[in-house]
């Protein structure tokens, strides 16, 4: 129970992957991997380094990136998945690839240049729960980012986590507090001053 | 709307008063000084220091600390009051010096140094909620310390906070996201392992 064993430390937890990566791979293998390639050096990269943000790692079709902020953190997202839609327009739909993004903000037990806990895997059960080319952040990153970036948020509720840690909230209407945790929203950027919603 | 017209940070946010100050200094000024002082030597700098905490500002009778995690702040907070109650108990009780302490998290803006924005000022709120000797935690930190440090934690509820922005919620049962960081916590720490609750 002491706070001194591990360095904990307040961070923004992006975790995005690539919807349908096994497909795409078995669609082709090696276009697949160099266009992987070419957007992480032309669009994420440039985009992590602009918001200040810090690749912990990559696995294949998965990338995890802690921010010093929660705002840094969706702005990132925002212009990436934006940069994405704009990349992707003139490429057939079933060769496309969509990231799908999950933030979440707490404290992590920094180790060797990894992160672990709880925060980091709430972030990975966000990416889950976002559609292909969206971004799903928890209620705390909502809390701190609305009114703070051009994007609107839309409720997704209360959400089941599976294998999470405190026991999972129930969807019902006294929620204990710390539940904001578990809902999840849906983000997107804004379209131009005059679209409704 | 940019993000990088500022600086923002994640950080655990500690603003303490001291309570009752004003009686404190009409009774004894010298006095007074000299022991916050002393507490200020002894106590609250080295535990601030074991737990990476920065001092960004002291007023007469308030300082505001920043954490960069949220359990660091608590368990430098629930440090500070159960040395206040030692060093306190054989003083006579109209002049006690007593720390109210409120902890919130969030991005601050950094400013030359100074931290500003909506997370600070909740952590003021949360201070003026706060018993003497007692601690007020927000529901976000209360979710990211609950398990972690040997505290029990208060449900005071849903706290209106006034001058506050987004509009404060009226404490109804259905909670829009982010509502959480409205939700109030005492903490205390436990007492031996036998105590009950």
């Amino acid at each position: 129970m002491s706070a001194e064993r591990v360095e904990r430390r307040l961070a923004a937890i992006l975790a995005a992957d690539v919807a349908g990566y096994s497909r795409l791979i078995g669609l082709d293998e090696a276009g697949t991997l160099a266009r992987l390639n070419a957007l992480r050096r032309e669009l994420i990269d440039p985009q992590v380094a602009v918001h200040k943000g810090r690749i912990v790692k990559t696995t294949g079709d998965g990338i995890l990136i802690a921010f010093p902020s929660v705002v840094e953190a969706v702005a990132c997202a925002l212009a990436v998945q934006t940069g994405m839609a704009l990349h992707t327009a003139t490429i057939p739909e079933d060769r496309r690839i969509e990231f799908r993004v999950g933030i979440n903000t707490g404290d992590v037990i920094v180790e060797d240049g990894d992160i672990h806990g709880d925060g980091v895997n709430v972030a990975a059960r966000l990416e889950a729960l976002a559609e292909s080319g969206g971004i799903c952040v928890s209620a705390i990153v909502h809390g701190q980012v609305e009114g703070r970036l051009d994007c609107v948020f839309e409720d997704i509720g209360a959400q089941s986590l599976k294998n999470h840690r405190p026991p999972v909230q129930v969807p019902d209407r006294r929620p204990a507090p710390g539940y904001g945790a578990r809902r999840g929203c849906r983000v997107q950027a804004r379209r131009g001053q005059g679209a409704s919603q």
